[in-house]
């Protein structure tokens, strides 16, 4: 196998000649290595199993390129694997393109590509093609990189904002603001010091044991990305026509994630996740749905987060201990650029 | 509907929250509305017909964003269509993301994805999903686009280079070299003025009228975009270990196309194409099928440009009227960078 021994990025690399077949054969093959990729066509070919099949793409331009618990090349992987996993679907394949800034050491790309290669591995999807572009120094910021997956959808996966219902009941899959915190205390532009890491993971074995177990009692599901768990409850609120209530109390933050959380002002409810996501449960089956949730390694710490009730308006209102209540709205800015 | 007022991109657009909506709502989704699309989850959930599907994902960095005959968004589609279309696919599907450069304005936005949305009309492909991010200004160049396609394999089509057999013929869509001119003059580096139009455009029919007449008789194709057509034939060259041998006359290329590659001293066998293939045909079907091209709007001027060999060597080798012959290399290099 042919090694890639250019030392950096150059702009003949995204020229479709012959260095670009030098890392394409010396770097993305060998790491990714699966009959589709190798024959090194147009495009990949697949013989999908019966069934309807989702289809998603996201762009990872997240800064810096690697943080505490993860990197771009890992987040890109798992925040499409988890794209898929939140539609009911489990991943089939992957495509990752990548824009490169010219000057760009070759090691942080192959760092990037040897831990694309392992999430990919452990999500259980082939990253079957791809694409690399050249920008020159000072068109991009090191790296972006897309993927774009193709899954196939659970038989009994029958998700949609219609299907919500008064009294079904909200599940969070685990601990929120972990990736967000992480990422900003990485930036180092913060004089705080804190043991967080992302959270960045596949979810596809999780919301598979929920289809398992209860079908299609699970209504609606999403991760819990940019914008964080408000952004995502205020979406389906409004999709929805309902209004949702969570208990303060039972949002699960950790005590480090907290603290970062109260020093800049962030509500974290706001502050992005990658592992994390949200499920609409139909009511008789929310404990039965907690539990598999809760036996399933990656979900101990899944929890109730609150319910779905009807008018008076169509708002996510949270509840405290104390009897108090606020409205929590979607996020308003960017308090956090470049998150994923 | 909605409509996006917002003057310029900034980065709360990529942040996934209200502005964030805004944009997709605003301004994606009626141009590319579809059920898929207008759904706006996580993932569009496809329903396909039986048979192998295609997967191919490109990104795309093109400058200037518009130029002669085409745009960044309209190469983007049409781009993935052709990938799809030389696997012997016709599209079903494709998602698009966006990597946005903070202060670009909302109207230079406004136009790919209108330029987007005709393209993909153009070759009957609805735009599903996609997303969204946004980069401080400096750290793009003003947009960076990637898309991904899926499609129905033609149920003859059955490509590769182990298909290739000696006294196969090359056949030529059209003219060369169009695409990466008109971007070199575009510019404005250089004091050469000429009339040339990027030849994008979608190649679905054409291949698909190839399947159609000659079906397995087609034994390779592939579109002759970066590194032009010296790269693709010395790409099949090395793969299917043969020897490919074209007449240096039979290469059509438009007069002012040849006059500015002259003045650069670039041979148009390696200046990028977006709406041109080659083709690998059994011999006994190669006049069948160049008819078949040249009866299809836009596949008038196609051609034989040559046929496989058996060694000494599995090169490239033109051959003049006059007897001389050379030997065509692969794209060394980057004499036209970000063409695509």
């Amino acid at each position: 196998m042919p090694d890639f021994f250019d030392k950096r990025i150059a702009m003949a690399h995204g020229a479709g000649g012959e260095a670009t077949r030098r890392l394409v054969e010396g770097l993305f093959q060998p790491a990714f290595s699966n009959p589709q990729l190798d024959s090194l066509s147009d495009a990949a070919i697949i013989d999908p199993p019966a069934g309807r099949l989702a289809m998603t793409s996201d762009s990872f331009v997240v800064q810096p390129l690697r943080f505490p618990g993860g990197s771009i090349g890992e987040l890109a992987v798992n925040g499409t694997v988890n794209d898929l996993a939140v539609s009911g679907a489990r991943p089939l394949a992957m495509t990752a393109t990548f824009v490169l800034e010219a000057g760009l050491s070759s090691e942080a790309l192959r760092w990037e590509v040897t831990a694309m290669a392992e999430a990919a591995r452990r999500a259980g999807v082939p990253i079957v093609g791809g694409d690399t572009k050249v920008v020159e120094h000072g068109k991009a910021d090191g790296m972006y990189i897309t993927t774009t997956g193709l899954g196939l959808v659970h038989p009994h996966a029958d998700l949609g904002p219609q299907r919500i219902q008064t009294g079904d009941r909200v599940i969070l899959s685990g601990p929120i603001g972990n990736h967000g915190m992480a990422i900003m205390l990485a930036r180092a532009e913060l004089e705080i010091e804190a043991d967080i890491e992302s959270d960045t993971r596949p979810l596809c074995e999780l919301t598979a044991r929920l289809f398992d177990t209860v079908g299609a009692a699970v209504h609606w599901m999403r991760d819990a990305t940019r914008g964080g768990v408000a952004t995502v409850l205020n979406e389906l609120s409004r999709d929805a026509d309902v209004r949702i209530t969570i208990s303060e109390e039972s949002v699960p933050v950790d005590d480090c994630v907290r603290g970062a959380c109260e020093l800049l002002g962030l509500d974290p409810l706001h502050v992005a996740n990658e592992g994390q996501f949200i499920a609409i449960i139909a009511a008789d089956q929310a404990e039965a749905a907690l539990a598999a949730m809760r036996s399933t390694p990656g979900g101990e710490r899944a929890c109730f987060l609150g319910e779905i009730e009807r008018g008076p308006m169509s708002r996510v209102i949270a509840r405290s201990a104390f009897g108090g209540q606020r409205i929590v709205d979607m996020l308003i800015g960017d308090p956090l650029p470049r998150i994923c």
